[in-house]
Formats: C-alpha cells, sequence, structure tokens
C-alpha cells in the first residue's frame, strides 16, 4: 500500500518554505503528499504583487497558484489543491471542515504537517493549525459519515513559523533534508513574488541543518524543524 | 558492535520502576544496559525495613543491594553498580562526577535514561537529572582527558517520577513494553521492601500503555513514559 | 437552604469518569448536583455502537441517554439535563449560552465542575471548558436579565481528561472519595458502550487515591483530582 | 507630523482604569490619542447603576458615555469613539474588524494600548485584545483595499487587568506617570458609577510606581506597568 | 494536641510583610507558630541602618532582632529563632539543613510558610524556599534519625514576594485578615529600618482584600496571598 | 561622566559570538565596556586545538587568550579580563562572586549583558547567568563593604544561547548592529579554533536582523536579540 502525507497550509507558498524539505524527501521515498492551499495569500502575502500597476485581485490568485503548482512540481506532491478561502482573515466554516475530514479519510495520511500554535504576526497560521487539528478529529469519530473507515492516529508535526522564538514554537524533532534541499531550493525560487524570503529560508535551513547534525553527531547540512503535537510510540529508543 | 545503554538511578530501585521495561526490552535486543545507582535510598526510600527491629544502615543498605541486584538479573542489565553516595541527600561531588565521564566514555551509550527535571516530592531526583548531564556534557569536552574519544550526542530520555502532574513531567516518548511486561512486573516483585508500590507502578504501566495504543491506533497493553530533553533527528516522519 | 452544583459535561458520559465521586459525594452529604449533558457524544464516543448493524443516529442518542440516566440515578444526580447540542463539533450558540446562564441564576450553584481548558484529542472539551465559564460570567453581570439575583463567585474546579499531561492539566485539588467508590463504579457499568474505560477509569481513580494519600499522611483508596480556575479563599490555613 | 496613538477598550471606562497615565502623559507630549470603546460595559460593568430605580439599558449607556467622555476631556483624549457592540459578551463581527482596520490606517498609530490575552474573570477583555490585534495584522496586508497606504508595525502594549496575576499577564514595561497623576485621579473620579475601583486602582499606581522606582533608581511615585507582545526594536541597550 | 505551624523566613524580616496576617490569625485561635529567621538582613536589607555614622555589623543585626522580637510579640508568634547565618548571600550547610530538620520533626507543623521559588531581585529568597523544603523531605526520612516520628505530609504555601509578576509567584490562596490587620500593621510598625516599606506592603494587604473579597463574594478588605506547592487533599469541593 | 557597561562571558568566545554587535555599538558611542572572561573555554570549547599534536592545557588556554584579546581589540573593547575559573565545569566560588561585586562597584555599568538562564547543551552558561546576577544584587547590599557607593539597578539583558528554542531563550529585545557589522564579523574570524561558527553566527545576525527590520519597518540587515530579566523603565510608549 502506498504511504501517503497531508500538508495543511493556511497560504500557497507556506507549504515551500516551511515544509519543501519533507515534502521532497517523503515523494523520493514513494510516498503520495498532498497539500491543501486553504488560500492563496491573496491579501496578505503578495505585498511584492500589489505593488505591480494595473493588479486585481483574480490577478493575484492566479499569479499565486501558478507559483504554488510549480513549486509543489519540483517537490514532487502528488496533489495539490486550492480551496480558496480567502486570507486576512481566512474563513474557516463547518463546510471546509467537512471537507478537510473527508480529505483526511480519502487518503489516511501517515503524518500531518500544518501551523503553529501561536503568531502574533498572522492569525491565519494559529486558525488553520486548530482547524486542521479538528478536522483530524473529527474524521476519528465514528458517526461522522459512519459507513466509512474512521482515520487511525497519524502524528501532526507542526512546521517553523517566520519568527520561531516568538511564536512559542518548539522543534523537537530535526529533519535532515540534504538529499532533496537542491529541490527545496529550486521550488522556493518559483516564489517570484517573495524574493526577499528565498535567502531568509535557506538560512533557517542551514541552521537547522547544524542543529541536527550536533543533536546526533551526524554530518546534516540542511534541516527542517517540527514541533510534535503528540507523544511519538516507539519500539524502540535507540 | 554492541549498542549500549545508560540508566543513571538515584536511589537502587528507581531504574525498575521507572525504566524496568526499556532495559528489558533492549536488553531483548541485545544491548548492553549498564546502570548506576548513585545511592541505595537507605535513609528515604526504605521505610518497610526501618520498621524492622534492630535495622542498621548497614544491613539496609545490604537488602537493598539484594533486591536491586535480583531485579536487574531479572531485566537483562548488562552491569549494575552501586555507588553508595548517600540519600536524602545525596551527595554528588565532582569527583563522581569524572567518575560518571569514564562511565559515559567507556561505554559510550546509545542512550541515556534518568530523572525527570523536577519533583517537589524528592529532591534527590532532580539533583541526579542534573548530575546526569553534566556528566553527558563534560563527556563530550575535547580537553577532558585529551587522550580519550569524546561523547556524541546520545539522547537523554526522563522517566516516570510518582507524580507526573506535580513534576511538570510531560511524557513525549510512549514506548510499548508488551513482549517484556512480565519481566518487568517480576523485577518489581524482587522490591520486597516497597511492596505497597507494586500495583501502583502496574496501573502505571497498564495506563501508559492504554495511551500508546491509542496514539497509534495499535494494539498495546503495557507501555513506559517518557521526557526528551532534546530532539529527535530522524530521517523520516512517517 | 440546600447547597447545589453544578456539572457541565460536554457528552454525556464525561460525568460519570470524571467527576462521578464528587457527585456522589456531595449527593449523600444532601447537596443538589445538576448536570447539564450538552451533547449525547452521539458521533465522537460512541464507537462500539457504531459497529452494531443498523444503528441510527437516533438510536445512538436514545442509548447514550438510558446510559447517563441510569448512571445520574446511581450517583444521586437531582436533576441531569440533554441538551443535544450536537458533537465533533459541537455547536455552542448564544441561545445556548443564555439558556446556561439561566441554569447558574436557577441553581446558584456552590461549585462548577467542568473541562479541563486544553485537549488535542478532543476539541470538545475545551470548548465546553470555555463555554461554562462565559455563562458564568454572563450570569455575574447585573445587567443580564436585571430584575434576576446575580451569580455570586462559585469555584470552577476542571475535572480530569483522558490524557492529562498531555492536556496541560494539574490537579490542585485531590477529593477522597472512598465512602462512594462503590457508586462510582456501578455509574461507570452503566456505560456500556464505551466498556474498554472502565478498568482506566478505575485505575485513575486507584492513582489518584494514593497521591491523596501520600499529600494527607491519611489513608485514602480512591480520589478525583481537579484543577481549580480561581484562588481559594479560606479562613484558615491548617 | 503628528505623533498618534490608539487605545483599544473592550468597555468604557477601562481606559481610564489601565492606561489614562499613558494616555494623559503622551497627550500632554503632542500626541494624538484615539480611544475606542467598543462597548460602554453596560450590562456586565454597571452594576451601580443598575441599582437605582427604573434604570434602562439606554439610560446605563447614556450614563457610561457621559462619564467616559469627562474623563476622556481630563486626560486629553484627542478622538473618543463609541461603537457600541454590547458586552457580556460583545459581538465583533468582521463588520468591526474592518472598521477597526479603518481607524489603524487613517491614524497610523504609533502604538497600540488594549488589553491582556487572558482574563478567567472577564470573557471579553481577552476577546478584544486578540481583536485588536487581528485588525493590526489586517492593515498591515496589502491586499486589503489595495490603494492605501498600509500599517507599519506599531508596538502594542497590553495593560493591566484587574488580578494581574490570574491573568498570566507580567509587565515588562513599567511607565512612571508621575506628572499626569493628577489628570488620571480626576478622570477615575469621573467614573462616578464604579467608586468602590477609585481606591483600587490608585493603589495600583503607587505599586507600580514603587517598582519603577526600585527597577530604575529613580524617584517615581505612580506608575502604569504594560506588557509588550513583540520585542523592542533599539538603538542602544543603555 | 495544640496546632502548630512553621515559617521559614530568609531575613529577619520577611516574616512580618508577607506572612504577618497569617501568623496573627492562627495565633489568636490557639495555634503555636514557630518562626525561624535564617538571617538578620544585615547586609542586604538594612539600609537604612548602614546609613546611620557609626554602623557596625554586630549593631546592625542587634537592632534587626530587636525589631522582629517586637513584631512577633505583637503577632503572637509561639517562638522565634535567629540562626544568623548571614546574607547576601545567605549560607546554608547540611548542619542548618538537619538542624532544621530536627525543628520539623520537633513540632509537626501542620502547614509551612516560606518564600517563592523565584526572585530575581534575591537570590536568598528562592534558596530558602528550596531549603525549606529539602529539609522538610529530609524530615519524612525513615531513615533519617531512625528512633524518631517521622514528619506526615504538611501543605507548604510560598508567601508573596516584593514584585509578584517578576517572581512567577501566582496566589492560589487567599486568606481573610480582617480580624487581625491592626495587629500586622502594627508588627509592621516595628520594622524601623524599613519604614519605606510600611505603606507598600499595607496596599498589598488591601489589593489581595479585594481581590479575595471578589473571588468569594463576601466582604473582606484585608488579605493575604499564598502559592500551594503542594495539591489539596479535601473532603468536599463545596 | 563616561558611560559603562560589563559583559559577563562564560568562556573567551562568548562575547564575540553573541554580545559583539552590542559591544561595538556602544564603544563606538563613547561607552567603556569592560568584558570579563571567566574561563578560556579550554576544556570544552576548543576540540580544534586539542586536534593539533603535541597540545597542552596551557598552550590552548594562551591561544584562547590571543585569540579573544584580538577580537576585543577589534571591537573597541575598553578592558577585558580573564579570570581563569576553568571550564566544564566552571568553578564559582564565593571569593569570585566577590571580585565580580568589585567590578560591578568599580565601574557602575549602565548595562549588563550575560548568558541565557537555561541550556541543556552547556552546563555553564546557566550557572554563569545565575552568578552575574548574583553578583549584581550583592553589589546592591548596603552592608557589602559598607564605605562603598551601592549600585544602582542596571538592566541585565541575556544574549542569544547557541540554540535558542531547546534554551526557553526568547528575545524581546533586538538590536539593529548594521554599523558595526564589518567589526563584528572581523572579531569573529580572529577565532581561528572555531572557524566552522563564523557562517553560524553571520546568519544569526542576518536572522535576527530580517525580525529587526519586521518589527520596526526600518531598513536593518544585521541584528543581535537579547532577553531582557528586568522589566524596562520608560518615559514614554512612542
Amino acid at each position: 500500500m502506498t504511504n501517503t502525507a497531508l500538508v495543511v497550509s493556511a497560504h500557497s507558498a507556506d507549504f515551500v518554505w516551511r515544509a519543501g524539505g519533507a515534502i521532497a524527501l517523503h515523494a523520493a521515498k514513494g510516498w503520495q503528499v498532498t497539500v491543501v492551499c486553504l488560500s492563496y495569500g491573496e491579501r496578505g502575502e503578495s505585498a511584492k504583487l500589489w505593488r505591480l500597476p494595473g493588479m486585481t485581485l483574480d490577478r493575484v490568485k492566479a499569479e499565486r497558484e501558478k507559483e504554488a503548482r510549480a513549486a509543489a512540481e519540483v517537490l514532487g506532491v502528488h496533489d495539490i489543491q486550492f480551496w480558496d478561502l480567502g486570507d486576512y482573515p481566512i474563513t474557516l466554516t463547518n463546510d471546509s471542515l467537512f471537507r478537510l475530514v473527508d480529505v483526511y479519510r480519502n487518503i489516511h495520511p501517515g503524518f500531518v504537517l500544518t501551523h503553529s500554535k501561536e503568531d502574533p504576526y498572522n492569525r491565519d497560521h494559529p486558525a488553520v493549525c486548530e482547524f486542521a487539528q479538528h478536522a483530524r478529529i473529527t474524521a476519528q469519530a465514528h458517526g461522522h459519515n459512519p459507513h466509512q473507515k474512521v482515520l487511525g492516529a497519524p502524528p501532526v508535526f507542526l512546521f517553523e513559523p517566520h519568527q520561531p522564538e516568538q511564536c512559542g514554537w518548539k522543534p523537537d524533532v530535526l529533519l535532515g533534508i540534504d538529499g532533496v534541499w537542491e529541490k527545496k531550493r529550486a521550488a522556493i525560487e518559483c516564489m517570484a513574488g517573495q524574493e526577499h524570503l528565498w535567502e531568509y529560508y535557506t538560512r533557517v535551513a542551514q541552521q537547522r541543518g547544524a542543529q541536527a547534525a550536533r543533536n546526533s553527531d551526524r554530518a546534516i547540512k540542511y534541516g527542517e524543524g517540527y514541533q510534535s503535537v503528540f507523544p511519538h510510540v516507539v519500539e524502540t529508543l535507540g
């Protein structure tokens, strides 16, 4: 059976900066990764596009989707979905919740990636964190669409916010991504509208790589940090 | 090369209640587990023995050592050491620190188990937690006994204190121990002086087992909880 | 004047596992305890029922109500109400809020029991915690139904979630329930649909009992833990 | 260019007790301070008025507005607005959000004052804290009313709640207000409906003043405490 | 049998500002309260005395003892002891530890009062907090002076530090002290060397009183706040 | 009168990585900055030197001092002191404490920089944090060397540890250091023995610079982060 993973991204670029390495790494191992972009980030994360003359909301969205699709292609994403729920603020209804429950039940992901619990700079991110977990819990309920196979207990990892300490985010998992770094960098460069972040997130990868090396005594140059929501159930500590 | 692990136990019974499952599990897989009992717990954790007529400190210690050796035998401990450093309060000098550094460098453990950071009911436990980590850091220093191979970065897991919530202890690792539960129970029953704790820690194992099952969607009946000190460096999230 | 207490339970079995001892204890002392079950837990906490052939939502609800009524009877509950607000997710409107305000003002409870503030495994529980407190605050407002006697300042205690450490829940009150344990166990056994939890919550009671004994130097075998929301106002520390 | 500041107050008296000193101090330096009173606090914070015979909601609101306008006058408030959004609970819609975004963009405040993140005694306060920050973030979004100048990054300070420790509020900024204390006291005395709080908040000012003196080795008698939301960007540490 | 209580005070005035109400209240009810002043606070808390011409360490100590004895007399302290262990920094040896263990075992206190766990302004206070609890734990050990009756499990309450929020101190117990306020104020006035604190701590009592009133819906004017170390074991929640 | 500042550095390179920008910035403004290197870091932070053939402890220390002096020269340090107290573990006696008290009283620093409160990777750092604050408190005591002018209340800032999130370190002050970045980089390059850290700490400066820009809406490229110990006493919030 094919392994699957689910990434719930508030805005259409978040999955690249924050989880591009994990996506490429698992895709390369044959995992089918589904990315749900709940909004395009068209209002709050598209400053450069809005500075162009004659820009409209629809053109911003179209541009953002094009960039995200290109990045997804580079990373080996299996399925990328754009739900266009708006941003700043994002609108998260029960209808969207049940739609996400359907995604969970369709793919039965082996793990889930989403945003941090807090972010004083960004209200959509914590809202999506809560939403993604809410859908996961609902997908576990036997009484929701009783004829379906309920979701098990996939681990949830929260990816790195822009200013980690200000968000109370503490990485307890460090993923080495050396083997796919070139892909992540290429995906980052698809984000033409946010070029000011390319080097910032490259440095993030280098710092997390150096920390992964230090915490494992192994040679690692690029990394991604994650914060677990649930305890790890293991069969050995070594 | 043989895998090794190190357990740093404040009193001579702690390794049984708190880490007996992990010890037996890894021993069964061929790991060589070293247990350092820094004290016998002769003053603070031997109430039942002290109620016997004519009891002396030496007799308590002898009895405690006998019990711990029997438990270690059952669990498959490779090497158990009794350092007799006193308890309530334990005395942790630099000499003992460097002795523990030597242990780290002799066995190069794949992981380390020790006490929680806080415990308002027990001052020796947090002191030993700090001591075990201090020795680990010193063992990593190139300038300490410069001719030796320095320690890498073994993960440290803090085992469960008696009243977990009061100690600010939160398990982020749950270890299934069904396969060795009978051994852990047998080791527990070696602790004749603390019979009042047998059922208590059996229930702890059952609760952690039920939680491990719930967090993994797998059938697990007995478990042990651990709190990680350092981030996990991983090669996959699945 | 009769003493009264209020238990706000998200799903129809929560009051049994989490507060059955407190309910029976105070009922036995003549308190009138009102239990509000906001939902039946028909979707998210009725797995066993859903596995029966031909099960429908209405039958699940009916079964859950029957079980809860039986348990309430055993515990000596004065008034149990089923508001049928749905679950996974529960729907908490302003209408329900004002209805709960009315309950507060009708009974003027001496204390209030409800869920923990956080629970990554269950979104309804923290939502109900917030809701129960919101209603309490509104019941204190002089401008809400100005002709009524406003609520005083009853203490609020949060009962134990399923995996306490994962919910950031720390008990600061331990209630000995030896005298009513048989009743609590009998009430637990009314929950035929969740038989897998009977032993789990029996062990919870035993662990809290052992801890109550240790923190008081008294003989206590069964207990319940609670986390206070507000400071205790006392007339003596002894 | 004139300096401006924005105070977002849940109920019409909050800005007086909690930020009256900061308002008067900056007004005296030529700052234009805008105060938005989202509600009158007519239901939850007007107990004394409701005890008067024949009182109605409209009369309470009128009285509250009169008091607040008088206080604002004393403090030198540039613009005070009453949005009448209700209280206990306050109703915060997207329409109100965008209206507050407009205020941000109209005045481009140099700093923002609002409520604490938590308050177990008052649900409106944390809701307004979140609301004020949400509006600030939205005002920074280039895609919101794209033709307007977006908001920069004004610091946000959370003023003191009624029972600071119970609200997890920790002051990291202490403002000396000796020069305007008389004005703050005069504004406090405009709040005829809450006379029981006059001395309480005078003592708060004295305690914060004594603490400001102790933390600076300067002579300060009256103070206000604030908790920063964002890091301070500085050009010198001295 | 007479009820007893133990107050462990770092410097000779701490028991007055921080616990004078509790002492007087329990003394008035017939409790025998023992106060151990570990140091005189002669170096760090006697600024006014040091400004007098020709002052010496011995004269400061003598003056501090005189003041403390007078205050103890007013409060009805049963036994006040001055251990003269130095201050800034205080010196806490194992000898002093065992001496304090003896006090615990001699009086078997019904409760214990001491300092907060943290205080960035005062290093002696947290050191004494740890010391007082360490002695309590040692007094519980059956192997310490095996012929003696071991200590039970008296609750420990941490009294209020000078700047509570900066010390991470949160009161979860509020004690009404109206009946003995005059005594506490009189004891405060015995502290001639720290006159600048008289009004400060009077205001502290008024604020805690107002908060006690608000949390209980009872008329209370003066109070003291305490933070519990251990869970309360209770027989009723009402 | 000349402004002064004090940097308390556990090992002889810490002041460079962690506070080089602040030192150069204030030096350039005429501040006299004193740096106390409590140890050389000769055992724990000199791996590269120890790999050279025939290396001895004395040669490592000499090399480390040479590097640190060169860096201090570049940064414009007024006075650098090497106390040679050992490392891994550092030895912090009362004699050293009083020596540091003398430094405080000699220079009366306008602010103090030192290590973070926690660091699971490095025991010396938190020990020095505590030591530096302990000396500060002692320097404030009127009874310590009673003839001297006591210390006021200089703010203390904790500089950035190697893995900030793992140390519970949260920057609440961001210092722009663009004007002195070249000097900081040159000082970093004096640390020949730790070349692997040059780029790491350059990236740290870039990330903190980007964050300073984002939090202030100003153009800042390089920064340093600090965590305050005490509240800021201010005269304006703007």
